[in-house]
């Protein structure tokens, strides 16, 4: 079709995946099986390949945080591998009749499951994705188009190869799972304007990549990711329920997207339980700061700046503010949160009801921490990441929603 | 929020739309009767404001076809407030619960159906398409913020007030639905990038409209309409089936997406079959061209060019190409398709069942007329249109495609 290298990978890529939509689940298997001992075998070969990654990033100073994620060992590359196992004992979705009916003239419709076709994935520096997002796409009957990014590109490089090598050993096309980290940022851009050759594209990653992907990106989006979440701890807030789960909301793992980032306390309630949360937080190392209403109750706590309330600290920071209503907590999330996660701690059934029908987030909680926003917890096995938009997909993304549907319509002779 | 009068607008649609996301069903269909009974009672009102709008089109000579869409008349009108109350009787698809579950540790998860917000459409010179919208909308739950194009803008904006009235005068907040017709193309520009403030938009028109939306888009964009549909005929079809949905297909309305552009003949059948399907198309008027295998059969055809596959027509014009095999008809269709609608004439059991799923388009039939491919047709009473995309939707989309879901997670103080 083209003499481009660029769009021969992506060509590649998509006849593959015609042929994987309709392989039996019993061949994505034995792909998958093959995938996780082809890495447990190449642990030498990857780790040599990471060593270049992580070198180059030492030069760049990139930082240890990216250092740590970049990092492949020998355990780490093992529990690659178990996870692509994990995802042979997912259900398969394709195939699976989502609705169906008989018309009058005899007609029979049928809504079935079927793959996207190729996904794309762009993300940063995390070479574990790559395994992530190849295992997910194969059990689904989709190829995949990675962009992993040029820090992480020689682990990436052999991963893919790997995986490559390990499809083609059981019968598969090894082409449905390619990288294209070597057109380096070009690349990304092409990625997001490849419509034909990739059927969606899924950001993974910090706020402004996701931003440039659905700025530039003519190829469907789901965006992915960003949480500014909220603890709304409410007058009737059970004592232990507030703090055990304000607590677990922001210091479990501060440094993921479902963690609390923002606490709203009932005015009513601040006497009653803001000593006992805030002494909750310190003990974990929450640096905390306040609005007016909450220095007033506790008085050796920093002044909240506006800035705060419209940040994703992803750090042990958290802002507390009081609300005189319901309404005024809730309206407080609908100016500021990015649409995640939010909770309510609350012993008042209207409050609850009403809490759960209003805030406009993809999860809504009574009584439960943030924490629990997450394609393990919520029983899908893998997880594609967490959309924080409204269309196709909405909240932790596991296998089906890779998918997308056809109608078949079956018919002796019909016509209008 | 802002002075800007676009914006402004937009921020009312979004505080409107709140409001009727946790409106009962039975306050939304009193909002339909009274839309429907406005309609009704200003018939006069409209047709003046239609005429200025037809006057202009007139001026700039913008064509029958066009003057023809853009017409309202008294029996257009009470059709459309007709379409309204059909809307009411069509299942309300908020608060369907889609998955449920509940945890080891106790947590109840229910993911439930919740309207997407403000939904933004994008049309031209259909005033018809402003109260179906505006219906649709308000039936799931949403708010409607209406790109109808400068050339019906009276009509528009008459029909709008009406409907706006109508909601105000049973109580709902009639900013729910808006039109942003006066800001003209840069009004258009803008609500493809109002991110925050409409949550999805559905362009629905021509291929050029439908490509700058997908261009400059910012908002999660449905894509609905192009439609070239491939009928093919395979060597074991029965004649009478073959003819009378070859038939049905290409000249049952020409003009609309689901019509058939293409017909692909297996060459076995050749003989048998392509004199009868020929002459049944040019009884209708069909203007044909073929290739070189079907001008060897046919001789007085005329000879098709390459660019007879890639063109949508939309009228009575239609290529033939004789196939080899089957996979020769499914190559040529993963070529040219728009991936809307194809159809296989057969009666071979294996190559209906590889046609169904190796053809990549949102509807695939056997023995069945392309026409079938509507929202009404498949039972689902109103249509907003036919996406051609794999995201969110695919196929006819009714009320259901016009809602997002949300997560519930209910807990009595669980955390991780």
């Amino acid at each position: 079709m083209t003499s481009d290298a660029f769009l021969e990978k992506l060509s590649r890529a998509r006849t593959a995946a015609r042929e994987l939509a309709t392989a039996t689940t019993a061949q994505k298997h034995a792909g998958l099986e093959a995938i996780a001992e082809a890495i447990e075998g190449g642990v030498d070969e990857v780790v040599v390949a990471n060593a270049l990654d992580l070198e180059r990033g030492r030069e760049q100073n990139i930082g240890d945080g990216l250092l740590d994620r970049l990092m492949l060992d020998e355990a780490r590359l093992l529990g690659l591998a178990a996870a692509v196992r994990d995802v042979i004992r997912l259900p398969d979705p394709i195939g699976d009749v989502v609705r169906g009916s008989t018309l009058a003239n005899g007609l029979q419709l049928t809504q079935v499951r079927v793959p996207f076709g190729v996904v794309g994935a762009i993300y940063e520096a995390r070479p574990n994705v790559t395994v992530d997002i190849a295992a997910l796409a194969l059990k689904s009957g989709n190829g995949a188009v990675l962009r992993g990014g040029t820090a992480a590109e020689n682990s990436n490089r052999v991963l893919v190869e790997l995986i490559q090598g390990a499809l083609h050993g059981v019968g598969l096309n090894g082409d449905a799972v390619q990288t294209i980290d070597e057109f380096g940022r070009e690349g990304a851009g092409r990625l997001m304007r490849a419509r034909g050759y990739v059927d969606v594209l899924i950001p993974r990653g910090s706020a402004g990549l996701i931003s440039r992907v659905v700025q530039e990106s003519t190829v469907p989006v789901i965006e992915t990711g960003a949480g500014l979440v909220h603890v709304y701890v409410d007058a009737s807030a059970d004592r232990d329920k507030a703090i055990n789960i304000v607590r677990n909301s922001k210091a479990h793992r501060p440094s993921v997207c479902n963690a609390a980032e923002t606490l709203l306390v009932h005015q009513d309630a601040a006497d009653r339980l803001l000593p006992g949360l805030i002494a909750a937080l310190r003990e974990e190392g929450v640096a905390l700061s306040g609005d007016a209403g909450v220095t007033a109750v506790v008085p050796d706590i920093a002044t909240a700046d506006e800035d705060v309330w419209a940040t994703e600290h992803l750090s042990l920071e958290m802002g507390i503010k009081l609300v005189e209503s319901l309404d005024e907590a809730i309206e407080h999330i609908d100016r500021y949160s990015t649409r995640h996660t939010e909770s309510i701690v609350t012993e008042n059934y209207d409050n609850a009801q009403r809490f759960v029908s209003e805030v406009d987030s993809a999860v809504v909680m009574v009584n439960a921490s943030t924490r629990f926003t997450d394609g393990g917890e919520f029983g899908f096995g893998a997880e594609v990441g967490i959309s924080t938009q409204k269309l196709h997909a909405r909240g932790p993304m596991g296998l089906q929603e890779l998918t997308s549907t056809k109608w078949i319509v079956r018919g002796s002779g019909q016509i209008r």
